[in-house]
């Protein structure tokens, strides 16, 4: 049997996978929650060269780091100016500045599985290669400092289980949540380079809501104890857990299906074990919001050359 | 033994109940995404009044709604000066026009299950009594022309149960997601009034996302066939499902377990038996999305006696 010949630009990208076969047999697609479509818009011109996808779930907060991106890459223009490419919508937000896409995905694995789905297609329509996606978020700490960042080993469901169960047509699906260990490991090294907050990889639980299923004591409904939440929280830890939040477990799923390398790196605003109101002053939480950034930041410049 | 005297006030009026016995003990609650705090706001003050909270994916379509209803109650001032309750955080958007709450919820179960938490504690310390909780949607038609509004009777899951399963401290339980007859047929009512749009009564299926489990042909994974899709959907509609969308199980069963009589009225986009993409022009759409307005602005209208 004749050897396969690969170009040799082919052989070494690695290209964005859809895993459906009727997406090249349609017409248009149309990207509805971004405003975007392949007819009337040219996603290789747009997108082409992106490397690098950052996603968060609050708007204001990824138009920051788009702006700040901005600055550090020493990009021309005005950072203030960054446009949002799914101003047609309100669902999502979207930036680019340079090989670097900024986009947020609202609260919970609904919104961010749409917003993933079609990200994916766009980067997969764009012929986009080689691109690392990293969430940047917010999370409940267990038993860690607030301020503390946990770059994400495995996201694991409310059983500390490392999978995402998934509904097709009515029957649930198992998918595995195993993150890249080696951009988990870049990004620690580069938070060792920065020294200037403490860091950690661990395992992220991922629920889906903020109260009853994170054993919150403040929500409007609340039907355990004190002690039940401490308990729960302790078999957390135990099982590797090291912070809380809502998207986690999707996202890992969907980029490893997807060949996709990814990353997880959240803040955790407070240690559950103290409490679970969010009191920290507003100018303390921002600099908190900020830590994230910061390391992608220092990551993305490094992969880029722009620090040796 | 004695008998309970009420006071007559209290005994007429259905206040929202919050089942939680902590949060009365609470010296200041922090109501974290939507930015309020009941040390820092006079939340009677502000909500006391409030008689109807309109919900709504979309931002902007909820500050539309907030617009068109300060003309319809013929309320002092300018409508486009509305202002943002939720300034402080980009979370959630919330507007007040009188008697009358609109606020966001973002897209999917947990986005919609943090506001209702909040929302709830919120209508509890403003003392908020007879208060009637309407979701403003969007959705996929099962078997529908686009355009018809669906008013939901029960809120299903993909086995099209009408039960919403929540996790609490990593374990399982059932909730029930039965809307409230009545506010359902006055809105049908409303609707023979109006003679504007087609409207029925029907049952509302939820997913926790919006291709798989959907059973949408044209997301970024797909692994059943159109025959099979289809057949999904035909065992839906003999399920007496009308619509899809992401948010009514939780919105039904957070309601009922908390006193407040609720429905959803969400409009059907596209009949997902003719396709999956959601192609009609913008002005089509924006028109489709303002039915459920047009709807409930004469609900509340009736209500308050503004139409006999």
């Amino acid at each position: 049997m004749a050897p396969i010949i690969l170009d040799q630009n082919e052989y070494i990208k690695q290209h964005v996978q859809v895993k459906n076969p009727y997406l090249d047999t349609m017409e248009e697609d149309i990207l509805y929650h971004f405003s975007l479509s392949t007819k009337t818009h040219n996603l290789p011109e747009m997108f082409g060269d992106i490397k690098f996808v950052c996603v968060g779930g609050s708007a204001n907060r990824m138009k920051a780091f788009a702006q700040f991106m901005h600055q550090e890459l020493e990009l021309p223009g005005n950072p203030e100016e960054v446009r949002d490419i799914c101003e047609g919508t309100d669902r999502y937000c979207m930036y680019k500045v340079g090989p670097v896409l900024s986009l947020s995905h609202g609260m919970g694995v609904p919104s961010i599985s749409i917003m993933l789905h079609e990200l994916i297609k766009l980067l997969h329509h764009a012929q986009s290669s080689d691109v690392v996606l990293i969430r940047l978020g917010t999370s409940g700490g267990v038993g860690l400092a607030p301020g503390t960042v946990v770059v994400t080993n495995k996201a694991v469901d409310y059983s500390f289980r490392p999978q995402f169960e998934q509904v097709v047509l009515g029957k649930v699906i198992t998918r595995s949540t195993e993150l890249d260990e080696g951009v988990a490991n870049e990004l620690l090294q580069c938070s060792a380079e920065l020294q200037s907050f403490p860091t950690m990889i661990g395992n992220t639980m991922c629920t889906h809501d903020f109260y009853e299923g994170q054993g919150r004591l403040d929500g409007a409904l609340c039907s355990f104890s004190h002690e039940e939440k401490l308990e729960y929280l302790r078999k957390a830890y135990e099982a590797g857990v090291r912070n809380i939040e809502m998207e986690s477990t999707v996202f890992a799923a969907m980029c490893r299906v997807c060949g996709v390398k990814a990353a997880v790196v959240c803040v955790a605003l407070l240690n559950r074990f103290d409490g679970d109101q969010i009191t920290s002053p507003h100018d303390v939480l921002v600099e908190y919001q900020q830590r994230p950034q910061v390391l992608v930041s220092h990551f993305i410049k490094k992969r880029l050359g722009h620090i040796v």
